[in-house]
């Protein structure tokens, strides 16, 4: 089934979508938030699932739905944590300045704690103060866990994840080399993300979900052009279960954790990929293109972010269908209260 | 006025104690739990403030008050962000590896993004699978804000402290090299952290409140024995204003996000601490007196926490008071689902 979180108040209001996306309803009788219903979930996904089922046949009554009235389907989380399990983008990071990655980087997942309290609207935009800062996106999935026992495998983790969706993890470029030469990670290079309209069950994805991994491109534009189009499924070192698994090893995962995949990207021939005009998959970050073309030219070319500029991200069935629903941001300056 | 959450499902039932702690009243009509009193604070203050009121008059019914009853104030958080604000407590531990700490150390807070999904309770075990992990404790203070906006001015920022509480920010030492080594920060190496019964809104500590710090003793036992008496106003180098600024340079923070002092530490005579036992204020976290051991000795003769050892931590008003009430944990062995 689909889900999503209507803007309104800090938590939203949950509704149910329908699979084309084109209506929805309210499930206030059986949660009033995506955070009661994970709270709560054996009790509420049959019949949420029963929603959904009606929807789709057109036996109830529904109001079209309008992705730009949502919110991130957890407008706040108690947990975001983000993985790179792509070790491609990583590996592409440190060649970019010369460096080779350890192998403990191919055996055990990378991840940090995100901020979780201030999401994005998927169709919000992206206020930062100073273009100097460095602003990129991250094209990226995300999964959204149940209750996850403290030290549970990787072979049982799969069983907890209860929703799958899209993410804008906006990272401040120029920002993180100061942070992780201290060690603690990140914290102000990376602001609120943004998460897609929908929020889907596993199930939605057919064939496409094998393995813990979602098998389908990524899609993402770039001021209105193809950039990037890497599939999710390919190139990913580490499955959604083991990442799942690596955040509970030394405590408990709350219901509603969000557990991201990193930037996803994939090799071409074993090397860098190439720009979707060039022929290739491209990107799904700004930070890739650049790598690429410092390996290339010897220097980046492609600049962040500035202000007016805008990214969409989306994912399309085998039918071209939409799945969740697009996040399309722009950045704009915020001012201070100084 | 003090608050507290009684146990009770995933958020607690939110109670207001007496400055006594003798007894406690339920909130609900107000605010059903903590983070609701804080999502609507203009509004729930005065009323909460009127049933604190009354219960110190003796001019209401009221329940004893149970501090074992209670979850930490907030049983989940939106945001848990812990600074290092003692960076004399940063300093011992580069010197004890014969590092010096970079001059930014002293110049701009070092923090962490810590996991908020799942805190333990304030008298709940510390579970944990293996000792050889390196468990300890981290007495720290921390502050609850309000929402606060991006960009906030330190000069602003502590207007945004809405409650104080104090932490055992629990750590297991021997992840985390390797955790910082990959420059993502701490994830396995820092397990839930429990929180004191009772918060506290800053005026209740009176002249002990100035300059956006506590200054008082921050007390810590370790199996029943006094271990640290650091003065939690001392040696702090960044206060709880510039520690919130720091957290909100890049986003907003919203209501009910936690932020940590760091572990309490003092300096004596410009240099390292004395214990307790030989008279000195001792330490709020093993780790320090093993750094003081190994630059005294040339290696650490305590160990860290096993099985069964216990630790609390509390603090006392100029008449001998606590303020908090205590935070007194047990570790014991977690045996995960496999």
């Amino acid at each position: 089934m689909k889900l999503a979180s209507l803007k309104h108040g800090r938590d939203g209001i949950l509704v149910v979508v329908s699979r084309t996306l084109e209506i929805c309803i309210e499930a206030g009788e059986i949660a009033p938030t995506m955070q009661a219903a994970l709270d709560n979930w054996d009790a509420a996904a049959p019949k949420l699932q029963k929603l959904y089922q009606a929807l789709n046949d057109g036996s109830i009554d529904a109001r079209p739905f309008n992705e730009a009235a949502c919110a991130s389907p957890l407008p706040r989380a108690y947990q975001w944590a983000d993985g790179s399990a792509y070790v491609n983008h990583v590996e592409l990071v440190r060649k970019a300045r010369g460096a080779a990655i350890p192998d403990s980087f191919w055996e055990e997942p990378l991840m940090y704690q995100g901020g979780s309290d201030a999401f994005l609207d998927p169709r919000g935009d992206i206020e930062i103060e100073d273009t100097a800062w460095g602003i990129d996106m991250e094209g990226e999935i995300a999964v959204i866990t149940g209750d996850v026992p403290m030290g549970v495998s990787a072979d049982d983790a799969g069983s907890h994840i209860r929703l799958l969706m899209l993410v804008n993890d906006v990272s401040l470029r120029n920002l993180i080399p100061g942070e992780l030469g201290k060690g603690f990670g990140f914290f102000q290079s990376k602001p609120s993300s943004a998460f897609s309209p929908v929020a889907v069950t596993p199930d939605e994805l057919g064939e496409a979900w094998q393995g813990n991994k979602v098998h389908l491109p990524l899609k993402v534009d770039y001021n209105g052009q193809p950039f990037g189009r890497a599939d999710a499924g390919v190139d990913m070192t580490f499955d959604f279960a083991r990442l799942v698994a690596h955040a509970a090893k030394s405590r408990p995962l709350g219901a509603g954790t969000i557990i991201g995949s990193g930037t996803v990207s994939n090799k071409l021939d074993g090397g860098p990929g190439k720009p979707v005009s060039a022929g290739g998959v491209g990107y799904s970050c700004i930070a890739e293109m650049r790598m690429i073309e410092t390996i290339d030219q010897g220097k980046p070319e492609t600049q962040f972010m500035s202000f007016g500029d805008t990214v969409r991200i989306w994912m399309e069935d085998a039918d071209g269908k939409s799945i969740f629903g697009a996040i399309d941001q722009k950045v704009s300056q915020y001012n201070p209260p100084r």
